[in-house]
């Protein structure tokens, strides 16, 4: 549905973490990430060329994907300068923000009158069902964060890889934005209404084979009191038989909430197996994800290390050694 | 906003709890309810006069209210025979279900040609901020429940209207359609999109005096997987200094879905307080109030009692014996 390749836009992000759209279009569909935009101020990298929207054209990119995040979603007028000018320029535009490009009279009116497409993939696009609560055939696995944003997307990336590299029947169900934009579909579960939540995550993860398993993107957090009935909603609608944890660190505080600190793993364990076995009886904890981008070789080795030893089971980073060990751990479900 | 008195529209309600909107406005706001309308096959009767249209209107009904909730909240082809002549009556029209008023294009044309409003109040009127956690003065208290329609709403009207009569400072905040019918504002949670859902609750019970009283009205319940999601927002959004555990002893299974069995007050209070800490460390389980509606006096007198032995909880049913004890308990927070 959304030409590829892209270029990537990064605005004026104001740390690494709001751009971790545009990062995990980069880390999980390289071939279609030819480059980045930054404007003045911006604090990410991707550490792919910088392009002007000539050279990103003459490279064959077909849409700006508006690759960052702000808190509350919204398109800034810093940025339509860019956007009305990558319109002119020939590219259609993607964005996941809340603020949706087709609320923008200047960029639909530019849009149009240019031929260009404006995809808003955050915009739900089926009339979800209230969640029935029926159990489902196939298998499930979730990964629940002590934060947001502390890696639970690229966990289940990561492990479906893994899946598929085995032969084994795998699908990520992407329920966010940058899922959607690296495979196409999925669910913008934040921007669902909220009846209709459960019910959203149940229509993502339909009757399967036995021996197939969902890999279900993660949402924000239980302990996280900004965004915990979307958690909620994806423990309850997923209802899923394996329950991932996964964590950072070095995190001080609840990610936009100063005021609160990051609970205990052994918290995390608790209360999402006493949630998700209200749904289903049979979930189990199998394993811990963390996410050690900040620590060095030795410190993330022994950060695993020491977790692993406090609450047996396996621990490991995805991102730097892979996602054997999580998917080994299925096969005790 | 809403013109009163109200014709309460019961439609083909399929048991009584389908038609808890209008009760709730009979029970908490009795002057305003003239009468009802009920079509064949009703299980729903509110022992209000049964009216036709002519006789609501002249015994100075101003409003139709579509007093019955259907599983998906659609308006039934069955309905529209009698909304479209009410319209054209001279009745405005008010409807709390998700498939709005607005959305039908006969019912739009005729209020158009008749010079009536259709009221659609679970549409949020308000661009609610995502939350951010920050402690706010002022009291708060939640029911949670068991289940969905176990008094959780009735609870707090109770409480509000005893705190009223001993001239304590409080204020009834509704979250959902009846509530939002019986005091005329508040906020439609179940239609909030997901993302924006705690802070609307944060938004409808600001910063306040410090001896002041939010009670909040509940939604869903925790252990309800199809509205589990609400429930969570509601705890984490409304930071309650104080929780009210509700419950309908009678229930065989969670309200729409038959392969889940109940949890125990045991359980929702661990459940419910671990969460609630999350937002609000100084948060207490307070008090007990059960729905007694389907026992006799000795029936419901036992069930109290063993409750309050078990908990060691104030425990009342509140319709039957008023609030009085939960609103004592609220002293000990």
């Amino acid at each position: 549905m959304i030409e590829t390749p892209y270029l990537l836009f990064l605005g004026d992000a104001p740390d690494p973490l709001a751009a971790k759209v545009a990062q995990g279009i980069k880390d999980w569909r390289p071939e279609n990430a030819i480059g980045q935009f930054r404007m003045d101020g911006c604090k990410a990298d991707l550490r792919l060329p910088d392009m002007t929207l000539a050279q990103a054209k003459a490279a064959g990119a077909k849409t700006l994907v508006i690759g960052v995040a702000n808190r509350g979603g919204v398109i800034s007028q810093a940025w339509k300068k860019v956007l009305v000018t990558a319109l002119e320029e020939g590219f259609d535009l993607a964005s996941g923000l809340h603020n949706l490009l087709m609320d923008e009279p200047d960029l639909v009116a530019v849009a149009e009158a240019c031929g260009r497409a404006l995809h808003d993939v955050r915009v739900p696009e089926v009339d979800y069902p209230i969640a029935n609560g029926v159990p489902r055939t196939g298998k499930r696995c979730l990964a629940v964060g002590t934060d947001c944003s502390v890696g639970k997307m690229y966990t289940a990336l990561a492990m479906d890889r893994e899946m598929q590299a085995r032969g084994m029947k795998s699908t990520f169900r992407a329920t966010g934005q940058t899922g959607i934009l690296i495979t196409g579909d999925g669910v913008p579960l934040d921007a669902v209404v909220a009846d209709f939540m459960a019910g959203a995550v149940e229509w993502l993860t339909p009757d399967n084979d036995p021996d197939h398993w969902d890999l279900i993107e993660g949402q924000g957090s239980l302990f996280h009191v900004s965004y915990s009935g979307v958690t909620m909603a994806l423990i309850h609608g997923g209802a899923p038989d394996a329950l991932i944890l996964s964590h950072e660190p070095t995190r001080t505080h609840m990610r936009g909430l100063p005021g609160y600190g990051l609970p205990t793993l052994e918290a995390l364990r608790d209360l999402s197996l006493t949630l998700a076995q209200v749904a289903n009886p049979a979930c189990r904890v199998v394993g811990v994800s963390v996410n050690t981008a900040a620590l060095d070789d030795d410190a993330a080795l022994a950060c695993l290390a020491e977790i692993e030893g406090r609450m047996g089971l396996p621990t490991v980073d995805p991102f730097r050694q892979g996602a054997g060990r999580l998917v080994d751990a299925l096969a005790s479900v």
